[in-house]
């Protein structure tokens, strides 16, 4: 072991042999988790002024600890911090760096602390800003979905429903809009739900039992923001589910988003027609000089599968290990980064986009009336007088075969085909059947007529502020 | 298409062919989703009443298909209901029996409805009642933990404190079954969590644009138990974060019931000795009559499998698939059926398992004196002295490795060895390093000090009632 | 433990309280490994002749044992056989009936096997046969696909072929099609792949070691039809990636299944149009009397889900679990068969659907001529006279913007607009850029010109006969 | 757009607004696919030279780019290489280069081709070599095992074997490591046929349907390498199948390394302490200075979560996407870069730590003879002397039984005790159970008799040379 090497390695007391270099790459994580610098030096602030108001240090150590972490910060917020790899992580590289700065005496900052808790407190101060952050975001999106659908509701744009993506029944551009508010409503919900589970802090677990120094846990949870310590010091150290929560949300959030890609993907073809997306979210091809390609939906799309992966690499993680500690839980937070950064950046990405959208109001009202979409209305109506569904449903059936065979519309059929399929029908009521007054027709609640709309853009506006 | 099939195939008015034996046999679903029979039934009481009620239906045509229903459950219960494949699902089997016991007015049921919202509405039901159903056996499990770690308080049962499965620390046995308690507390918080946000009646959402009929669903949504209507009918019939939650959520207990599973495993073998399993919830070898294996165990280790395949296979399922309904969602149930079962039957073999299980405290506390699992407080004992923990990290290091290369404990070095070591150090002061002492001084809240256990005993047991 | 229980649980002896009602029900696999009963008792056929020719049992036990056994298989195919669960798996359920059948003799088949080595023959014998059942059946989807190819191939049929969803340059629909017989074509070599790899049997690993009766084990590989026995006990008995590389490969055959269901969904929209599946492989809306649905490919598209969490539910239960044998394992099962069966009815369903559905060539040459899907045509005619191609690029770029801007195609700019543009252009070379042309003029090879697809299309055909 | 975007956006032709700043960073790949410059500037001089050959291209052209490229690459070997986001990914980043260097001519380099089948020539490149190179390293490691097994069968040592990780027989420890021996086999099988599949070159297919230009697909596959040119134009742009089967094959091989994994770290406890693995191989704690952890071992172990999730990831990201290309498929190489990095130092470390890991032999000898490992061996006896296995394991479950309530082994049963069992039996039967003869009596083939272990040895050892 050379001196260096000794120098930076703080646990090599009994080892006789140096680190094997591939093994120090291996178990390095300073290429990541000096992500967490921040979080680490706000977690050794607070340890070391509870350490001095509990009397284990001295008021002068506490001071000079304290400047020597926020020079360090400073220069790791300059960016001209030396990252090595050789003190492997992010708490040995500021630890090793303090004690370059102050001497000795910053080997007192470990006092009544283990890097197993130490890290546990910087990657949960992480994910809770994480999961807060994400929660903002969601929120952010929703205000823009909300102003979309307020803008639509005006000229009450209408877009085929679908089912099956079988065009089913007409609804208001505003009401889909509104649909992935709500997945988004819940999105944020489980994100907070999160948060407020993992709202504690492992400060003070040590290795895994606790410690015999008189700390105080409150305090440290107190100055970092946490609403409490952990109740167990091993489930402090050991435990991930915090994180598989976050991910898990995450994914779950990812796939709303790939719905909704995929649904922008569809309607920008040129087969659909719905919409065109701003030249600024779209690119072009390098062959193909007339391409505008999707490429932000098609990403955020696929975009589903790093936040599924992450998740289940952390599951197989935890599976199976024993308490408390294991250096597996190493590879927890390189996938909570990423699906922390793929969200950010895709959550933030559909806010600029959304707007600059451009809906063609004639083109989705044409499809909407496409594909028999009154159908239903025109089986209702026989209910409403007296029919039971189940036979009404039998004879509209019976008409749309008619019309479709012919290539007509219900609207387009004539008074004696319909008088035939049944003595309620006629001309005037098959022409009655326009999807405006399909979506004007559909009040109960939570339902597509503009009123039933209005009202849920009101109630989540109100939600939202 | 036979007679048979026009009959039971409720959506067949406009189909010239018929369907595919083998498609037949792909689409249905009623293998399993039959076990929504019960849901299925309360959903269509409450729909028919509340049709009663807003004068969409007559009374007495309510009657009569409530009193249908009822028979047809009556049936389903006493498993003399005949489940037929050709009648697709468990909506058209139950809505044809009853259309065979009353006649056309059955067909009156679906007035106002699809099977789109009916199979929403049954399928959170169902998910709602197996979160709160887990959520309640989580507790039971940590009843049963709870008087394990009173138990074992009494004698206060030390055990080895593992980190990378190498001894660390001496603990308290209580200790370690309090951590699989707070995991558990935050399993039941996610369970909650998700029952909370799932509690949402999508029923009147009808296929995806809501309905003209003037139906009530804040009615429905209470007479069913949910707090209130979703509101929006798209998201309504087409989300399936709720599965999804549910799924994640019992992932993620499933992965601590493995940890658990493979602590019991390891500490049940002949090397580490510490416990005996009951025969009860042991199986034995068809080839070695010695064996005793820790079957269960080993099985709730192992069944991690299916709850993170269950969560992957809905995740991809739901992955870019366009609003709202589309078939792919069929596939949403098994796994949360067999996500249910799953751990349903893990938790109660737990609990009935955990108590029967006997700890071997000779063996446990001998265990947890090897390993030098004391050094930390040698280390502390210098500190305490005003050596910097590092510094009392380099020297305490270094008394292992002489003991270790040596054969001894820290205990059994000899006075001259120690002062060498440090000044402050002595013979007298290694003997004082007891796994009994060590565990006592573990203070901090949280820590593995009887008192400290004792209270997180008390504030868990007052989180129980 | 009853008399009955006695009996029936054949490794009791040690075992001193009976086994909890629920630990029977979970640890029991009867219900699902039933399905391997004709593996069970092939396997036990040949091990026991094999007994028979060492000389370690008797010529008439041999008879009276494989007498028995046959018995036992007949009364299963005729399915009178009672399976019970307190005999817990297919193994004990055959030998029970079989002792049952003949007496304690029954007993000595056990000679020199144990249940480890059982369950991992009788299980590999299933999947390297479901493995090569689905090659075969990937064969018969490349034979109706190369059909299709074939027939679409005197029309000509041309299709739009996309990249991001947006038409990008004309293809034929036989290119198309070939697309996904090269796909499947590799799916088939994974599949024969992995069967080829698992082609080993552990019969004769015993328990873990070997056995030091003197059998035969290359004797019974050849009888139960394996290239050769396993070279080592412990991985005979302990290993499962033969199970992980069926699944592997179902999942991305699944995959490849999910890419072509999205297309077909796709085309099949009114917005698309390009074609009609079979009313025999779709259905009907409850509610929605107009509606069709591609149920079929939608359902197949949302296997990919089991399919996926199949295999991840594997490779989490095979994750970190020691040799040799775990009770884990048992969860190896359920996955391989839910994957084997799926996989099967998605093939035969695909095969038996694309014969059926109906191309409509008019709308899709339509679409293929959309989007100025020649532009790339025209920047090579720049090319081929000199031009950069990055700067032909440009060029026709821009055109194509004007052409957009004032809603005309390529071959409708006038002339002077495409000099301006480029001395080389004109009307004339515009007006030549149709769709025909450019699908002909694709001749390198694996290109969409039709005489390349011809050679494509009997290539495949050579390779499948 | 700005001049400098105007000039490195290759497809901005037909665009009027720039891309969007947080567009350009999502978008933009060349942050990880500069990873594939070699691959890349190797693509690009087949390419040209084949351009060249088919009269496409003049000589001096040809010379010219070809000279730039090999400029581009030795810059970008130097690390002189600005590598710039503006231009999206590595192609653009060496194309811009290029043209920086030698001018429009540079624009040649791009005719009869596309992105999309350079990006798969590239990553296909990559993947074969990554796919071959591990299954080179599996070799590596295979041989160290080999030499470990050859080492340990000079002194045979006798290690326990196990199952439900119960002492089950003992085994030669070489015949533990031929074990593992016989799976990397597997899993080096996997990987080539995984290359061999893969062993097709896309380019040529240009951006999906082939081009015009009289290219020689064959002469390019040649010079790069590939066995022949992918057959559909479509499926070589668009199938990403070979990532998959390259990922499952690393997912595997990656769940055997978890399983060795854990034996490791389980065998190096204070409680099982059967082997100790070396300094350089093992890391020390920050707060306790006697320990000794497993890191490698464990990092192996938890690094499984990575290979399954990238696995995961990929298969979301492909799973419903139409063809041909879609934007999606980006997020197919950073899991690839990632197993193979991942897969690559796990194997090299094993490699080196398991020659260096000290083996006790008497440690693992005793715990091999504890358990009544031998009882097989005794009801193995009875047997041949004519009694039904079955009947013979009942009677030995019995003795275990007595044995196990009296805290003494097998052979320490008395005479009487052991005759009122059985006959047959007496305590000179008993005393010949030793672990020696145990192991040495099982000789069949694939078995632990240190005969048997030999033959796989020499097997193995021929199979690698």
């Amino acid at each position: 072991m050379t001196q260096s090497q000794q120098e930076s390695k703080l646990w090599g007391g009994r080892f006789a042999e140096a680190t094997d270099g591939l093994v120090e790459l291996f178990n390095a994580s300073v290429s990541f988790d000096q992500r967490l610098a921040e979080q680490d030096i706000r977690g050794s602030l607070a340890h070391v002024a509870m350490l001095g108001k509990q009397g284990i240090l001295q008021a002068d150590e506490v001071k000079r600890i304290s400047d020597g972490l926020r020079g360090v910060l400073a220069e790791i917020r300059a960016g001209t911090f030396e990252w090595r790899l050789d003190r492997e992580d992010v708490h040995m590289n500021v630890e090793a760096a303090l004690r370059d700065r102050i001497g000795p005496v910053a080997g007192k900052l470990h006092t009544a602390r283990s890097r197993n808790d130490q890290v546990a407190v910087d990657f949960r101060l992480f994910t809770k800003e994480a999961a807060l952050d994400l929660a903002d975001q969601t929120r952010d999106l929703r205000r823009v979905m909300l102003a979309e659908a307020e803008k639509h509701l005006q000229d009450e744009v209408i877009v085929p429903g679908y089912t099956h993506l079988q065009v089913a029944q007409p609804i208001l551009l505003s009401h889909w809009f509104m649909a992935y508010v709500a997945m988004l409503e819940r999105d944020e919900g489980r994100l907070r739900d999160a948060a407020a589970r993992m709202d504690e802090s492992p400060l003070g677990s040590s290795a895994l039992a606790g410690t015999p120094w008189p700390i105080d846990r409150h305090a440290t949870a107190a100055a970092l923001g946490f609403a409490r310590p952990t109740a167990n010091s091993l489930d402090g150290v050991g435990s991930r589910d915090f994180a598989l929560e976050f991910l898990s949300a995450g994914a779950i959030l990812g796939a709303h988003l790939s719905r909704l890609s995929e649904e922008l993907i569809l309607y920008s073809t040129f087969e659909f027609g719905f919409l065109t997306l701003p030249d600024s979210h779209t690119t072009g091809s390098s062959i193909m000089p007339q391409k505008k390609n999707p490429d932000v939906a098609e990403l955020a799309r696929g975009k589903a599968g790093r936040l599924f992966g992450n998740l289940m690499g952390l599951l197989t993680v935890v599976k199976g290990t024993p308490l408390a500690y294991n250096k597996d839980l190493q590879e927890d937070k390189e996938g909570v980064f990423d699906s922390y950064d793929t969200l950010s950046i895709v959550l933030r990405l559909y806010a600029e986009m959304l707007p600059k959208t451009v809906w063609h109001a004639d083109v989705t009202k044409a499809a909407a009336a496409r594909g028999y979409s009154t159908a239903t209305d025109l089986a209702d109506f026989l209910a409403r007088g007296g029919v039971p569904f189940r036979e009404a449903h039998e004879v509209v059936g019976g008409l749309v075969g008619l019309a479709s065979r012919s290539g007509r519309q219900l609207w387009e059929l004539e008074d004696g085909e319909l008088r035939a399929a049944h003595p309620l029908l006629s001309a005037d009521v098959a022409r009655s059947l326009t999807v405006e007054e399909s979506v004007k027709s559909r009040q109960s609640f939570g339902g597509t007529a503009p009123g039933r709309v209005r009202e849920a853009v009101n109630a989540a506006k109100a939600a939202l502020s």
